[in-house]
């Protein structure tokens, strides 16, 4: 394979549609401008084919789409439809499963089809959206951690300030533990606990099961120029494009990440071959 | 109108040379030489005339006034001296009501006048100079902020390391509780946080009815990039120049807050239209 | 005298070679890596030959060794061992007295000892490296403080995300604390509470008898701009030079920190000027 690799985008397509993302498009919209982007066609249209021109035009080959199901407003996307969103669009996408930590009997049921049914790379919890919101350290996930780690799943966790009742939902200590206590397991942290930029940057210093994806937040906000300092050096093997589209076009974030100055290897890396690692592309 | 608005300055005028800012000048001076600025002539001469000159020779036509009353060695300045204050210098000062949080009732007796009888646009609030010092999402702040909420008035909260016992009681997840329980509130953050300037940043881009006045603490201090870059981008309709003065020569402040590289239409609303709106000064 | 002073450094000789940093070679080489550094010579073949010519090809005259006495796996350095190192090496090494706070008792009279009998001008201590590990400040230490205090002692405290179980043994707050606590007791940050770059500086700036050495911590990681301005400006007479060595090899260290930007006055404060006032080698 070949071709940037986008480790967050979700297409306008089935339940994606049902998601707050493009249901309130107007508010997306909004929060693209705080990027200093313009929307792109392909939002403004709800159009599909769009959103594959924008990938070509931008150079990203595939998208990484995962299911969501936090039983909250911000809507729900099932498994079996990303599992199905991947194989209608072959090389599209890859798809990774939705895992709701409410319920553990479940989720642990779920962890096992994702990796057994699906054969996916990797699970994503956003635990901070739960009713109960959950920080990444909560005990009730621990059990989902150790059965990824005997499964060989990797954990997407998205941490930020927009995850959660407030900014003490997506604390780079709890991910410092999480990844203390299973030094095995790899740990991708979207949204890389934005704004807390410093702390995580020397949370994955120490932790080398960690991973950054900062997608949107590495876009013209505060933090960027540590985010491309770390990326340049000690991180440029676990650092992750990703657009984070809809909220940003794909390719103004492919512009954004290019201005954070990676040199032609690294560049590499984190635009393509640290995901294929992780997602274990290679394999297929 | 025209003409900068300074968005934190205390004159050397009545009660104002009882607070410590005039009373400990050494002091002040010291801070001021800590931003490698150079203490101007209206502070060594406690001149409030020369103090007009420095404003007038740097563009600042109004400096925003507030009530102190924090029952503690920092002195005390009424809300009826700088109505007056106000008054006898036209076109030179807004004022804003201080109010002491510690008192619940008294509190809310004193927002009402604030808002009735002087007209003002906004109180101010000092929570970690109370004897026992809270934080900005103290319960016994809540009814002050629905009064307000209910009067139409903006708060000011000083918050930063300089305004508490330690630098636990300016954290930026307090402002983030207030401005999600009371979002029709402007809440402008003196100080912002200082120095939590990334997790104060991200505070500011969830919620739409945080401003940031950093005054002192943008200049040549560390984070000045980081507030610097929001500012440019998706902070200018909420980010507000002050000098700090007596802390910072208004001059050298504005020059400080220039040297962050604002274009045209952005400069003038941190250095103007933002504060204009804010104080509804259009309407008078 | 003249030359550098190295606030931070472990030569490969009696008692360090059983600590970690040096019977773990390649778990140094590869934190060295982490800094974009290459390992030296001195370091592949633990000589201190090789050491003392790579300290004079740096121009580093003199470096700071403290013992360090934690009981755990780090390993152990007694004091007499440090005071016999730099009796051996006239002119090469400043010694410090490494404290073990957890029997205090023991502690105290390590304290008088420290200052008694081998007048060594500060002590160490590793609070998170405790078997039940502490923070800055943890109420155990403060018998430990006081005692400096009388005696005339600074504290070095190492603290960063390395010295502890997690992120959250490094806390600034803590440091803010003990700094108000103990206002006439010089307090040396060593490794400057990294992550924790900007609320740190944030601390130094209100306490003025802290001082921050962040060692490899300024090296071409996240916040070292942050530092950069700091160290230029209101934190130039505490702001201190350390290579950390063996973690990063002195002559990069010192590359690394003129990148930094000081001029002429300040950087003969930085390098030098800030440790003969601090450990009193005027005196001597």
């Amino acid at each position: 394979m070949s071709g940037i690799i986008d480790f967050r985008l979700r297409p306008p397509l089935g339940g994606f549609l049902t998601t707050i993302m493009f249901r309130e498009k107007e508010r997306t919209m909004r929060r693209i401008r705080q990027l200093s982007l313009e929307p792109p066609p392909s939002l403004l249209e709800l159009s599909v084919e769009k959103l594959f021109r924008e990938m070509d035009d931008a150079g990203v080959a595939m998208g990484v789409v995962t299911g969501r199901n936090t039983g909250s407003r911000f809507g729900t996307v099932t498994n079996e439809e990303v599992a199905a969103i991947a194989a209608r669009n072959p090389g599209r996408f890859v798809a990774c499963g939705g895992v709701n930590p409410v319920d553990t009997a479940a989720a642990l049921r779920e962890v096992d089809r994702i990796a057994g049914e699906w054969r996916m790379p990797a699970i994503s919890m956003e635990p901070g959206f739960a009713p109960e919101p959950m920080r990444a350290n909560d005990r009730r996930l621990y059990p989902i951690y150790e059965r990824c780690a005997e499964r060989g799943l990797a954990v997407i966790l998205t941490l930020s300030l927009m995850t959660g009742p407030d900014v003490s939902y997506c604390l780079p200590v709890d991910v410092d533990q999480v990844a203390h206590d299973f030094p095995a397991l790899p740990l991708v942290i979207a949204h890389a606990c934005w704004p807390w930029v410093q702390p995580i940057l020397g949370v994955a210093f120490r932790r080398t099961n960690v991973y950054l994806s900062p997608d949107i937040y590495a876009i013209n906000l505060p933090g960027r120029d540590d985010f491309a300092l770390a990326a340049r050096t000690y991180l440029q093997d676990r650092f992750l494009f990703g657009s984070g589209y809809p909220f940003a076009p794909v390719g103004g974030a492919v512009e954004a990440y290019r201005a954070l100055g990676f040199s032609g290897e690294v560049a590499d890396k984190i635009f393509r071959r640290n995901a294929v690692g992780l997602l274990r592309l290679g394999d297929a």
